[in-house]
């Protein structure tokens, strides 16, 4: 198997967009972006030097060494039926799918999947970001494992039951969170608190969390078991759906601490 | 009313023994230490060098500057009872207790409430942390502005309503959020993945959060309206509870951007 060098893009969301740019900017050759929207697929193409294709599978050359279709994973089901690449390598980039989907697609495939919430708005190191990447056989590993190193410091092999628990993980851990801080920002805002009040709070939790491990990290009225917060707490919410929320999630904290052993305390 | 130079902590918790420490190190006098459990007491007294007091009021002294009471709300209800420094100034350092409920201990009394997280294993900056204060009158809240400026930066006078409003929002953004890391550390921890690996994920979706606004930050599943994804996810988790969670979150995540115009996606 080649070594990658030239890589068609199909899908111009966030993390194809990105990718686009990041391989480009590391010497890669971005063949071809392909894209639903004729204007979004021009717009990148042209910033990468490539070419676009409007969805047509039949124009998509089939002389990349790489082809990696980040689109939702309802789309990759659309995809897997059109893209036919023969030998080529192709990759999905999401976190739930199989590898497999694509074995229709060409006799080499696999994943690459970025553990990273990546938005236009921000720039991010990819350097710094972990990718997981799975083959369908050796040669693609290796071709993978090669390619991946060109661009980051941190890649591992991983299964598809493991990459799906480790999304799973990580919507917990990201998306699940930054809902909780749209919360705590509407309540913040409602009293003309700035948010960024919360920022140090914020901080520490999180590291906190990393360093002395989340269970013994937590703090709190839940944890607490300290009713009469809690009881103001939800009377405080406007929104029924905030209140079963902040009753569920004290509920589950403080059944996972109540027949712990406690350590100091007044 | 004279200038803060004495102090008598009520609680040697979390927060009472970080007060006292840090205090100390600031050139306080810290007069003594009064809790439930003589050794608690005895030893952090010894610390700061100040006298242990086992929770009989008849013997604090009269001639502190400052009483801080820093217990559980439930536990500051009986305090209060006992409590009576005529005119000296007595302050709690919770979120939700309004700060009258020291209107009977004596004339002076109000609120130093720290917004942080505080856990024995850890170290902090005290001068980072944003400290809220409320008084009974003017001359209070200079001697508590006075005092709270020469340990920390941040200082700002707020309502017991906002206050309440502030805890509850600092709930969401540090308490619950660490809660979700406690789940996603359990997915990782069966599945032998270290929980480090999300460290880069959670950093930039707080940070994100912070710079774009939570609204403007979200991703994941939910957000996509991706059902397939979700359902997989929930069929995943492996207690009834987190399942609860999992659904209740992205349901409520799916409302919110269903109707929101959509940005680029393939």
């Amino acid at each position: 198997m080649d070594t990658i060098k030239t890589i068609t893009i199909i899908g111009a969301g966030c993390v194809g967009s990105f990718m686009a740019r990041e391989l480009y900017k590391k010497g890669y050759k971005i063949n071809e972006i392909v894209s639903r929207r004729e204007e979004t697929a021009q717009l990148l193409a042209e910033e990468v030097h490539g070419r676009a294709v409007k969805d047509e599978y039949d124009q998509i050359s089939k002389d990349s060494d790489l082809y990696i279709v980040s689109v939702k994973d309802e789309v990759i089901m659309e995809v897997r039926k059109k893209l036919n690449v023969k030998n080529k390598i192709v990759v999905h980039t999401s976190g739930s799918m199989p590898a497999e989907v694509f074995k229709k697609s060409s006799t080499n495939y696999g994943v690459l999947y970025p553990l990273q919430t990546i938005i236009r708005e921000r720039s991010y190191e990819i350097e710094k970001i972990p990718f997981f990447i799975t083959a369908s056989n050796k040669n693609v590993l290796y071709a993978l494992n090669v390619f991946a190193r060109s661009f980051t410091q941190h890649v591992m092999e991983i299964t598809d039951e493991k990459r799906a628990k480790l999304h799973l993980a990580a919507v917990f851990a990201s998306n699940f969170t930054n809902y909780l801080l749209k919360i705590s920002k509407e309540i913040m805002d409602e009293e003309m608190l700035n948010f960024d009040l919360l920022k140090p709070l914020v901080d520490e939790s999180m590291n906190k969390a990393f360093q002395v491990g989340p269970l013994g990290s937590q703090t709190g009225p839940a944890k607490r078991g300290d009713c009469n917060i809690i009881d103001k707490h939800i009377s405080l919410l406007g929104k029924d759906e905030y209140k079963k929320l902040y009753s569920l999630l004290s509920d589950m904290i403080h059944q996972e601490y109540k027949n712990m052993p406690k350590k100091h305390s007044h």
